[in-house]
């Protein structure tokens, strides 16, 4: 293993059997042998607990534990993430077992690590429409509303006549003739979150009482379901299992040409968005530097993956490239999933470092040699980048629960707008909306918040840099209803939207002067200066010193003419960098990835297909 | 809202709870106050009743009111059109509230009109799979077969072995293993119209009983689950809610050029069909003459809406527009929906003729325009048209049930007919199918009727004009068989459906004249007189003196050839009309609806986008 | 009916209540006058049994037969095969009413043959997630792993913490949170299969107990859910039910342009395909020659039929041309469903050789003209093919439950791989995988077969013609696992598969040679001689002798090539057939088919549209 210049082994998902195969009875055995071997290799462990896949036995004991779809199917045992988060039973089994590790092995030198669970809310695991959770929504309403006339206000219940006349009269917002109230679904969405970080910070309570080493949990990409912030905020490191072929596949937007382009490279900008994100949720626990908190990728896909609609092999080098993307960007490892490729079960299509015969796969040799190039490079920097993006899990609940129009998705605004600075090859942070202080940001980006809160506007006012907000930024109160007076109300600013329309992909709005709103156009009055109009004249863009608001969807070309003009200004070197080609600054080293399937020319450098070159300044 | 020239105004699909905040304690309170206001602003109210939104206590009352989807859902609470139209308990709680309502209200001089209960069949609520609808339909069975013998009988239950011993077998024809049996599933759709219309008779029954005005009830677009026209025979005056564009998006056939073209105006034919056919249901209670009886716009689009896939604005103008295009159908009132938008709940992006902070939004100006326009006028009259086109609700249930190939839709081809006849500029009044006189019209279509009544027959023999039935018309005995002699069975029209066959959209069959068939295609054994031949020379269309049988589908060339022969030879006056380009003959007086984005020139004189003009012979 | 030549009538799906009107009691009559009528016409009655329509009285004894689908919902009475084959109920139901038909005509000299039940696996009959079923399934796994431990290491359960500790722990592997472990869905698909069989087999048992004659089954097209050689294993004859169009609608792969060419014709081979499949069905229960058994065409479609998406009529000529394709490829029978149109239920719009008015149809005259024919020819002859494709329902299973990504389907690669040799003029033999001896053939191709069998493997290491494996041949374990060493592990031939991915349909991979590698691949690493590579030199394909191994999916230029070179190689006659045009050599007999919708010329001949000629050697 020493050619791998492994530091660190995550012992995660492991059978809980192994550990407890009869009901409260521990063997410590197979993991006490695991960790030895491991240490003596001069290897750490991210010690996992097992709680995403719990034994058959617990239904026996709990078998109203499983989760529920919208469509009111109960979810069973047989693959995993087989409980619902909102199950007091099996938390309290979720936190024995974790108390039995972390009482084993929180003083375990060779454990440098925890990890709670395993990827939260994959397979729409993290909503559950279970008695379990009607139960304990109907007690957070209560909590958080104390009054049914206060809830039956907040929600517009008169509408319909859908007021309660007691808690227990409330239902999960599933299954309804039409559309639920859109403030009934957002509170279900808020509670399915809460109970996500219940459920962990249970687990990090008691591994607390027993260890000092750092906890982590590895979560994917594109899950806007629960707050990571929120999860962050109870966890030292942020760690993302990261498959671009893989999710290029089954959760990035684009054409068939888009996906074929990258069908063995990934998307060129879906790993970074989510290597930016993960180091501000490692953040969240706070005390960390401008730029972000610690962050990891746990899973690194080595090699073909089992479970997207298409399974191609990566370009070769590409795992070398996905590997120094990820240290580009600020992570502090990268692990690989798997060591080998198990023969049986339902991953036994999910390549490894090892064949299955043991044998080193392709991806091997990759992973050795960034090992290698590691050792011979000055320490990678993180250092505050110029342009801050303001990412907001609530607000992405907003847009789901009340969308207005097909497409109309927050996640796919903000990787339009983070694509948008990319191409450009500006290096971003991404801020959560608890943000109180945007000093040092050139340019700050806010689009699609739904409830702005009051402390980032006055963060706002007080930027030093050009801040772009909206569309549909502030556009509602925190009960979902459009505010008086009407959005965005931001001070400074007199612009009203006067009213909002949602238009066919094929019906983009020219702009005046170049590309188009898609998707989410909103009318705007005002007096303010305007910078950006249709063909028809009517305002699509204001602003009032630095401060600018945006009234619609921009197409790419409407998008790089707002972000050109806002970084001119500003001062901020952009690039046209052609098609793949995308930098990263990390403090004084840049780094120039090509995604591309073939070589490319930039600033005089050719960079072969799945290539990076790094300089320093 | 004098400058809107306001009549009337509806308070419909109010809050339950606002009359009765608890089970039988009634509060007039609030509805007094409305009224009276409304009344001492001189404007007339239509007063609805809420029973389209049971409040949640009732669920208590009636845990088993709730309708069943297909699929074997309950469809719960949270939304609206919550209840089973089969349900006893329901059904009388209904009636309780009604009665409270017309009691109070029945002799007050400011409510003009009545209306029940809200949207029959919106959110596909007319049918229903639940328990109640079960032992509702066993006992609908009951009384109409009279004897197991009987229904086996006319079912064919021998076929499959599918008999029944006791009434009390027969479930409902949902979740078969293959489909059900075709006379099952017919019959369940016309019990389940029976059903609607028995729900809304118990509300018209308890209202008559204490007030002579009349009473209405708002339909929607295309909604063909239950018959119109029964429902229409209770009540005084027929009203719809016309919102273009939303229909456009979610329930017009229609590539993505066509959506796009009218994505801001709406189908140019859409809404006019829907104004003829509701003008026929208006005159289902009889006594009115040829042409029609009491129509209203009840809820007008006036701007966005939430609900459709996608909510764009409409052009500028096509408020007005829409309403002078129900005037020139005869509408009676156009009333707008709604009043001011409402900043919460499931409707908050749903514009209204004031903004959520009171202004006026756009649609304000222009409403006020046409009831400027309308006092400058003198009465829209109307007349018989020239051409009429037979609409039977039990047809679209046989399309439904056994449609033989995907897209042979009833409402569809009578869609693509009455198309065909408006872009000859032509105007047409709609007929049920229990029509007994024809006289008058130079042009009678019936295509799709799939059991022809006998009435209708002979009064197709008396006919003046000419007169095209078909393709599938008189096609099925009333037990949904294939009747013998074969069809079309027409007398003096020799002429037998040998076999039919279906085709797939791109494989249309080539007319000789020109044009094509498609979709549905007859085999034809004649020795009448062939008029329209395949390019193999097989018959396709035969007549015996006016008296023509068409054997297919018509693409727009080949029924557009139909049509214009036909009109030339009874004398009529036909268009070229320009693309979305619409005439409409009320009467004296010729309106011309331009539904086209940009001007177009028509009869010498250029009309602009959303243009309407009028002349007076 | 003389001038059809009619010598069979097949009595079968007849309503079970004609014979069993009540619980228990039998009424002979309308069978015994039936059997008797025909007898005295002279023809020779195949009686079926009525276990696929059981009638209502059925459920009421028990309530528990129907099958359950994959979502949970129970499939319920009123059309039919609603029941599901794992309850001993109404098994034990089915073997009594047969027993009472064997009883009453096992001796009756005019019952020439049986059939039992109806299309099992038709409407996806064959899988059931009943109670029922889990039940069985249970006892099944308990026989077959004897202990849970053998069972927990065989489905490799410590992965996930899948173990169980009860067989009453298992469930069926449907309704999991993601996708269930593949040897639990494997292991249900092969019981689930076993079902089947053991339900056949009852109804088997209890005939040959009565009666002499020869038993049969009428399966369908590309039903792959159970083993038709293990029910084939049980009978003496089998046949099928071609619906030539109805299949090309709903069941042929292939795009828009494909399927419109062949609207009116069907699939070029598709009907060819499955009269060879049903050919080695027919041999299964042994002694029969090289070549195949019993089989017959029991349902040809004689018009437009009523269940596809679309229907259209046949092409004037096409019943002949599809029975004498039957008859070329060797069935002893064609019988076309149904004699007369019937009026009533489900299939009225299912064209018969007669219309609903009894006078006769289209295809009437056809099937006249063919039974001419057939009378002025010398007997059809079976000979052994010179190629033979090994064909193996395990396999379609092992790739249903992990197909490694979309449309990687098993009958899909064998159909692709069957076409390929009819384009070249081959003729083919398919066998089993239980074939032991494959001496005779000059080429045989055993795509896709999962997990070879010894002896199947001995007969390839002993075979005189060119044998091509691959791809996927071998690649897994019977428990579905990934085997060690890695796959292919072929005796004789160096090559392992190091690593398998899947494509999207718009990325081949490019051969060197011509031709691409679609949707699915394998990396090789090999010794052995590589007979072609990608365009990057990678190997595709490897030999060894006469023993090929093809590491990926072919499309059709790449296969074209391979088979070629292969015939060529082995001296066979190969033929550039014009599109649509199909050859089928029986013993000195070669016939020519043009699928065509228009005249095509062939070696000298111009054929007509639906044109079939023969000719001597």
């Amino acid at each position: 293993m020493a050619e791998l210049g492994l530091t660190w082994v995550r012992i995660g998902e492991f059978a809980w059997s192994r550990l407890e195969p009869q009901p409260g009875q521990y063997a410590f055995d197979w993991l006490d042998r695991a960790i030895d071997v491991l240490g003596r290799a001069g290897l750490r462990v991210v010690l996992g607990t097992p709680t995403a896949t719990p034994p058959r036995w617990m239904l026996d004991r709990h078998p109203d534990m499983l989760a529920v779809t919208a469509a009111g199917q109960v979810r069973g045992f047989g693959s995993r993430r087989h409980y619902c988060f909102s199950h007091d039973g099996y938390r309290a089994e979720a936190v024995k077992i974790t108390e039995a590790l972390a009482r084993r092995y929180g003083r375990n030198p060779d454990v440098g690590a925890w990890q709670t669970d395993n990827e939260y809310g994959c397979h729409d695991t993290a909503i559950s429409y279970s008695p379990a959770a009607r139960v304990a929504f109907r007690d957070w309403l209560a909590q958080r509303y104390q009054s049914l006339d206060a809830l039956n206000r907040a929600w517009g219940n008169v509408f319909w006549s859908m007021e309660y006349d007691s808690f227990e009269q409330i239902d999960l917002p599933n299954l309804t003739v039409t559309e639920p109230n859109p403030a009934h679904a957002l509170d279900f969405r808020r509670f399915s979150s809460d109970q996500v970080a219940r459920f962990n910070g249970a687990q990090v309570d008691v591994i607390r009482r027993h260890s000092d080493a750092p906890i982590s949990h590895n979560y994917m990409g594109r899950i806007t379901e629960f707050d990571h912030f929120a999860t962050g905020a109870q966890l030292e490191i942020a760690t993302w299992d990261s498959y671009p072929l893989g999710f290029l596949e089954d959760r990035v937007e684009g054409d068939d040409a888009h996906k074929r382009r990258y069908a063995r490279q990934g998307d060129p900008d879906f790993q970074a968005l989510h290597h930016d994100l993960y180091r501000a949720v490692g953040a969240a626990q706070g005390g960390h530097p401008p730029g972000g908190g610690r962050w990891w990728v746990m899973e690194q896909q080595p090699g073909p993956v089992n479970w997207a609609p298409h399974n191609p092999a990566p370009l070769p080098g590409m795992v070398r490239f996905w590997t120094w993307e990820a240290f580009a960007h600020g992570a502090e490892c990268v692990s690989y999933f798997r060591w080998r490729q198990a023969p049986f079960a339902q991953e036994q299509y999910h390549a490894g470092l090892l064949r299955p015969d043991s044998v080193a796969a392709p991806g091997f040799a990759e992973a050795a040699q960034v090992a290698a190039e590691l050792a011979a490079m000055p320490q990678v920097e993180v250092a505050q980048a110029s342009v801050a993006l303001v990412f907001d899990y609530a607000s992405a609940w907003a847009w789901d629960v009340q969308p207005q129009g097909q497409g109309c998705d927050y996640f796919r605004l903000i990787f339009d707008i983070y694509r948008g600075c990319r191409k450009l090859g500006l290096s971003l942070d991404i801020l959560p909306s608890d943000t109180v202080d945007l000093s040092g940001y050139r340019l700050v980006l806010i689009p699609g918040l739904v409830t702005l809160p009051g402390a980032l506007l006055r963060a706002v006012n007080r930027a030093d840099g050009t801040v772009i907000l909206g569309p549909r930024t502030n556009a509602k109160t925190a009960d979902l209803s459009i505010p008086l007076p009407l959005p965005p109300n931001i001070p400074g600013l007199d612009v009203t939207v006067t009213h909002v329309e949602t238009l066919r992909p094929d019906m983009p709005v020219a702009v005046a002067g170049g590309g188009a709103v898609t998707l989410w156009r909103e009318h705007l009055e005002t007096t303010s200066q305007v910078v950006e109009r249709d063909v028809d004249g009517a305002p699509l863009m204001v602003c009032h010193g630095k401060t600018h608001y945006l009234g619609g969807w921009p197409d790419p070309e409407f998008l790089g003419r707002i972000l050109r003009r806002a970084a001119d200004g500003e001062g901020m070197e952009t690039h046209d960098l052609p098609e793949g080609v995308r930098l990263r600054q990390s403090g004084p080293t840049r780094f120039v990835f090509n995604h591309g399937a073939g070589p490319v020319d930039f600033a005089g450098q050719t960079i072969a297909a799945a290539g990076v070159v790094w300089s320093r300044a």
